[in-house]
């Protein structure tokens, strides 16, 4: 169910006061406990209608949940009290597709024609895998969870195109059903694996040689599992090579006012009336 | 998953060709059995922006499938040789919000500028309640399913704007858990009820005259229940007064080449290597 209901937005609210004042600047995970987290894409109007179009068409790995006001560096329906020139730790600001910035702030780089995309994030799914009891090896490890450029191509819209970039989560086979079952209840956080098992058919060599994020290690027994990865949009970005694009940081995410539960399409649904 | 297989689509295809040489020209409810049916809105593409935030904000009733590239009249990702000017079998033209045409072939209204839009559709949500052994009181009836404008008010892009519109099931309140679970399955063809019971809690004064469609009758100790309906998006481009709208007529819809089950989210689950 995606109805809203009154409920305690203070951490959310709090983390990203935090950000805004400069007093956390580093990666997003375990802030605001609870609260979903999104990928940002910030483009000049000419190129939204595209992208949206590269978004719908490639719903795995590029999950939209809110598209801001042409000019208003608000996310409405995502937090309403928000400020995405200043609410995320640490930015990456790219010209014709070259990183040229990692500011902690974009307001001197905010423009008028500025379009911003909310994308849905793994750490959604990410805790209800923990709250499932599967448990995540890059998090025992202490590590980022590893990222692959496969050879599957996304299909294009304009100047956005490229292959899908999956994340990897080793698991035993086992756990293979349950994690997958647990993550379909997401879809606008990716949704269940692409593929399990032998990474060859994705076009992977190394396991151990991750395109992005860092390897972790695979116990005896245990198979790779693999999820469409917001990096894909990303990747799409920079080969458009826009004149000016603005996205986070890997893992300095925006924080919501959304519970992670707002996306579960498992949540509980109306009761009947009377209490029976 | 979403993961495309060879398939089988002949059925949608001779529909399809079936409706494009006026062979068949009246409602879609039971052809190509097993495909998904889209719902088609065509504007012009200074609107298509903040239609598709419309969209994006608003996923329970407008759920996007996909998005044509500007002129171009295929939906290249539901059904690679279809042409939306002809493969639905009624559309409604409307000039400045007021319908002027209802025809059966939309060449002559077709612009360069046009970008077209396919939403989820509730035919597969009921397809996969009848298998799941929900009886449907519609259906039982010969009626259409009646629908209703709400209070809820939509989250509001550009000139798009407008309450959200349900459509109503009655069902014994043992079969809404199960209702509930199986439609939530389905978050691109709306997703589980919004709403169980009394019908004033969204406002409406009448069950026996609904907006749109056709009255049911609810047997004793039935429950109505609601779901987010496709409608909605056809009143808020209404209310937007494009100069030019194409929408399809009530129940022609456009049939895709992907199966129903491409949008359950709870479809089969990579499986561990090895056969175990």
């Amino acid at each position: 169910m995606r109805t809203a209901a009154a409920r305690d937005v203070t951490a959310a609210v709090r983390a990203r006061a935090d950000i805004r004042a400069g007093r956390h600047t580093g990666p997003t995970s375990g802030l605001a406990p609870g609260f979903a987290q999104a990928n940002l894409v910030v483009l000049p109007e000419a190129y939204a209608l595209d992208f949206l179009r590269f978004c719908v068409r490639n719903p795995g790995p590029c999950p939209l949940l809110d598209v801001s006001g042409t000019g208003n560096p608000c996310p409405e329906t995502l937090a309403a009290a928000a400020d995405l020139r200043s609410d995320v730790p640490r930015y990456r600001v790219f010209a014709d597709g070259r990183c040229i910035d990692e500011p902690t702030d974009v307001h001197r780089y905010w423009r008028a024609d500025l379009v911003a995309f909310l994308l849905g994030c793994s750490f959604t799914f990410e805790w209800a895998l923990a709250a499932a009891g599967v448990p995540l090896a890059h998090q025992r490890q202490h590590t980022n969870v590893p990222m692959y450029v496969t050879d599957r191509p996304c299909v294009p819209a304009g100047p956005f195109h490229g292959a899908m970039v999956v994340s990897m989560r080793p698991m035993p086979p086992a756990d293979l059903a349950r994690a997958a079952r647990v993550t379909a209840r997401f879809p606008a956080m990716h949704g269940a694996p692409v593929h399990a098992g032998d990474p060859a058919a994705l076009g992977i060599a190394d396991l151990a040689s991750p395109d992005f994020g860092d390897p972790v290690s695979i116990a005896d027994g245990e198979i790779p599992v693999f999820w469409a990865c917001g990096v894909t949009p990303q990747m799409a970005v920079q080969r458009a090579r826009p004149p000016v694009a603005i996205v986070h940081a890997p893992g300095h995410m925006f924080i919501t006012d959304l519970p992670h539960e707002h996306y579960d399409t498992a949540a509980p649904a109306p009761r009947p009336p009377g209490g029976s």
